[in-house]
């Protein structure tokens, strides 16, 4: 998606090789109107599969995930992280680690909110290994759900967590994927 | 707000006489329609008040955040909780207590996102003794930056944080206030 790559490239600050900042339109600070259209970019690809949920994890995915479903006109469901005392204990639940954070933490969604008549689109802000989206994937399996597919707005492409579930016969859709990185020379998307 | 009173009061679980769950439509499982007419209202509200970046914390706050942020086509900026990696050192940071959680924790938003020049409109879903609030209000404080109103979706009427906020004269709007609740009468909202 050129609108969101030229946004990365301008605005995105890449650290060392491995850490690229996006903390000033989608992160921390967050551009709506490049919100709205990365949620009707993902609506242009995933519109004819039936979703009725998309599922996301918190925080830095619910503003995409809920820009998003307006477009699909369903609801959203996010996974919370660890123990919030106002969920519930009837959870699905699965082990995830944060890059971010640089930690293990539990993923959980309430079992009401995710059944076997589901659809799932699931929407994330970053895959890089794929710790996040293998999590959501054990939840998915846990409740009976059917995955549609996984939208992205950022991959690493240089690392494995798309590859992986590529292989798995997953669509996965990055709006942006980066491919390699450097302070010096900024950032390289796929295709270019 | 007659639509969210409404929604409260057939989907809403209120446990005990302090906790309201509202997490099928809210907190967990979003209701994105209901969401836009919320957003949609809070534009009403404040339209007229110069808003240039609306400010919320994370997790819940940032849906409604952002669907009210669209109708003003202003940026929000959602305060974090805890130390992420890759916020940076460059913080605002205020105390705050999750009733939610629980805990004490740290609030933050990058010195980058908030300035004296911003006009800040305050959302949030929940208004109870107002911790969350006054957080992001200190916050505002170190920044310089000019506070515009808070607009909070369910307000605890019967809990001081509203009450407190409106005495030191800022512009509290509160889409629905429960005055009062238990397991056998259900919600009683403010004006019935």
């Amino acid at each position: 998606m050129k609108l969101l790559e030229e946004k990365i490239r301008q605005e995105g600050k890449v650290i060392g090789t491995d850490i690229l900042k996006v903390d000033m339109f989608l992160n921390h600070q967050i551009d709506v109107n490049l919100l709205d259209e990365m949620g009707k970019e993902f609506y242009r690809l995933f519109k004819d599969k039936g979703v009725n949920k998309i599922l996301t994890v918190e925080s830095s995915g619910i503003a995409i995930a809920v820009m998003a479903a307006k477009y699909f006109n369903v609801p959203v469901v996010f996974a919370k992280k660890a123990n919030h005392k106002n969920v519930g204990t009837d959870l699905y639940t699965a082990k995830s680690h944060s890059f971010t954070h640089g930690k293990d933490y539990n993923m959980a969604v309430s079992k009401k909110y995710l059944s076997s008549e589901d659809n799932i689109l699931i929407i994330d802000d970053f895959l890089a290994g794929g710790n996040a989206s293998f999590a959501m994937l054990d939840i998915l399996k846990q409740s009976g759900a059917n995955l549609v597919g996984i939208g992205i707005a950022i991959e690493k492409g240089f690392q494995d967590g798309g590859k992986k579930l590529r292989e798995m016969g997953i669509e996965v859709e990055s709006l942006a994927i980066v491919d390699g990185m450097s302070e010096a020379e900024g950032v390289r998307f796929r295709g270019q």
